[in-house]
């Protein structure tokens, strides 16, 4: 049989977990400096606790797992697909981080950070850049409506970026701002048919979305009200106070506008670059749990016309409702590792990290069992002092050693042949330098950290 | 609805992930040191991949996911299992590793040493220490005979343990001087038997064992012989010459015996602690692939009496031949991290060691604007300095903040109101010590870095 994996889902090499945990850990390290707490939850979840969360197009997506013990017959005897299965597996972390919540209210002190980072599954069509299986990683506050949990939200995506080395707009928006241009314009209860229409502005342009407003039975009355409102683009302090004056007849377009405001003054406070966030009133999101601000990150790096988004997040005022736990708001950001991969993959931002420390840094060559008496504790030292290194399991020929060195990435050869042993020397191969020169055994440490120090500045 | 999850899983706690990580990490970091490199595998795997490789009850044991698409009447015309089922968990590591290694046979140098830490799942009926859903840590070399491998396993595994503070025995015995046994008791032919019999003497006591060897058919006269091979106890290096003789007759025996003391040999050279060691010619471990060194971990620490393994591993001649690629000698390990969990745990090890890292430190109280607008950007220098700090995000009574610092385990709070505003200072509280003092805002970091500095030694 020639094996195979199940179709939207990857296998990882080693170069490419080095790459992307890199990326994780960025995020990890970032949300646990802002104080979140990581939990994690079981990757099957019961189908009651998953179904009716993602809309009916979500429902199918869900992957379901067959009771287990079912015989053929069985199946015969059944009338629904949920009478063979109980179980899913999770499509994104947000509904079981809500069925987490109220599952333990009663341990948990709010308002409560919590960080997430596992797989989930959705039975999409797989496509490039999209996969059946992916890792999400998210970060979320609940129990609190402090305007500062959004503000240190935009500081987290701010501070991960910037130590991934790619440029990105975080573009910023909040719905009460979509509800009081819906008002504005006359169609207050249409909120969410021009949300799902708005939120395509950028991919399909204005001619898309007019058509869509159209056949959803906005009147071309509203949408020509509409038209120049979304037209407007201008830096965010502009916007803020043409949408101030666009919306003055609409409270909540208003309370809206005031929200983003407060959030740019607080990042002032701690001199935010404001290059980095834009204001933007047609961010939409089409998911339709966010009740107050909204988030989306953009690429904004020379050399990359990727237009799709790289994280999406806002507020939501009352997720756990549902698990019988109501009136909790929290907001939260979701990273998308994949596309951030890829991305910082095609622009090469992977080549100025120094990714070494997480890869084997040193090889030992094998020469033999007396070689190798002699070796073993100097490795000993080096794994001691955290430096990733290996012998040559087998004493074959030299070249297919140092081959072995130079396929997987290995900067370092250490050789010690009956000359070094004598001399209590080793000696050691630079392989990208080509070069190489002997030193006295006990001097290994001190020349590798030499080298380390070089290549990481 | 009242929300519930699958039996047989869990969700992880903050303060149960930052237990569980310190576990993973120091498992992970002592892999890299010894130059293994991390892969990653899909969770769901083609049941053409699972199905057949762990035994019959194992295929019982496979979670099976449903088809997509399918439609309640498609389930009446269905005659088999796998007729709506193409896809099953990965209920190990190893099998999709084999899987993983034959797809990429021409990507990967060998000898490839990887590790992998994924959650497997299994229908296994759950029951105290057993799970649904739990995480293997594995680690492998394949393509390399060398027994360097097996003596660098027994160094990592030392090593982990070390850091983990848990004392422990490694056991190891090879599977050549079962086959060994067998000869020389004169049924050469019935190892499977022998070894599966074997296994359980840990646990039910040589009668049982006994019992369950006649019922397979093994003659009174060969069981004669084999109870006082069982029986005898001894320090590894006693055993080693006991077995050298009672085995003197058997060739494969013989090179069992040869294998472990050239092991004990290697690992002389760097000085290892031999009581941590121990050959134990009782070692069987009932998984029928080993062909050579089996290893086990048990618990050997004042206070414990925890019976169980904490690792099994051993080495495999031909694990990737079932998918294509014959003749691939490996061999590997797998730590049991709920276990060492539990033990850990129950021993309060935990305590011991300074987890406060990978928590939040220091909670910034919120006395309302002004207060945020001073504290912000002492914060973000906290952040910088790769300090997890957080503020408390709305101004509520200050003892509602203290008792959130509390029950999260934050060590540090600091307070600052318009005193401290108007002098330029910050209050610092140290929770565990109840006493609080006033320091210029700029020392902030350096006064942490001392108490830091305090708990790590």
């Amino acid at each position: 049989m020639k094996p195979a994996i199940p179709k939207g889902t990857r296998d990882f090499a080693p170069y490419e977990m080095v790459k992307r945990n890199f990326i994780i850990n960025t995020i990890t390290n970032t949300y646990r400096h802002y104080g979140y707490r990581q939990i994690e939850t079981p990757a099957m979840e019961n189908l009651s606790t998953l179904e009716g969360k993602y809309g009916e197009e979500g429902d199918k997506l869900l992957f379901r797992i067959l009771n287990s013990g079912l015989k053929p017959e069985d199946l015969k005897k059944s009338d629904s697909i949920n009478a063979i299965t109980e179980k899913g597996l999770r499509y994104d972390l947000t509904v079981p981080f809500a069925r987490y919540v109220v599952m333990h209210q009663n341990e948990i002190t709010f308002p409560f950070k919590r960080y997430q980072v596992q797989p989930v599954w959705r039975a999409d069509r797989p496509q490039k850049g999209r996969y059946r299986e992916f890792i999400q990683c998210d970060a979320d506050v609940i129990g609190s409506n402090s305007l500062l949990n959004e503000v240190e939200m935009v500081m987290m995506i701010k501070d991960v970026f910037q130590k991934l080395g790619l440029g990105v707009t975080i573009k910023i928006n909040n719905r009460k701002v979509l509800a009081g241009i819906c008002e504005a314009i006359g169609v207050p209860d249409k909120m969410m048919n021009i949300t799902i229409a708005i939120d395509k502005l950028d991919k399909t342009g204005w001619h898309k979305v007019k058509e869509e407003l159209l056949s959803k039975g906005i009147s071309p009355s509203a949408i020509l009200k509409l038209e120049p409102i979304l037209q407007f683009q201008s830096d965010s302090i502009s916007a803020l106070s043409f949408l101030k004056n666009q919306l003055s007849a609409s409270e909540t377009g208003l309370k809206g506008i005031h929200e983003i405001q407060s959030v740019f003054d607080s990042l002032s406070a701690v001199n935010f670059h404001f290059q980095t966030i834009q204001f933007d009133h047609t961010l939409a999101r089409g998911l339709n749990y966010y009740t107050g601000a909204i988030f989306e990150v953009k690429v904004n790096h020379p050399g990359s016309n990727f237009s799709g988004s790289l994280l999406g997040g806002g507020r939501y005022d009352d997720l756990t409702g549902i698990f019988g736990l109501p009136h909790v708001s929290g907001v939260g950001i979701s990273f998308g590792i994949d596309r951030i991969y890829d991305v910082m993959d095609e622009l090469k931002l992977f080549e100025s990290i120094n990714l070494q420390a997480s890869s084997t840094q040193v090889l030992f060559v094998n020469f033999g069992e007396e070689e190798v008496k002699y070796i073993l504790p100097v490795l000993q030292q080096l794994r001691a002092a955290s430096i990733n290194a290996e012998l040559y399991p087998d004493a074959v020929k030299l070249k297919k050693q140092i081959s072995y060195a130079d396929s997987n990435k290995i900067p370092f050869v250490v050789i010690a042949g009956t000359n070094e042993i004598t001399n209590n020397q080793l000696t050691i191969k630079l392989m990208d330098q080509g070069k190489q020169e002997t030193i006295s055994s006990g001097k290994l440490i001190e020349r590798l950290k030499t080298e380390n120090i070089v290549k990481q500045k």
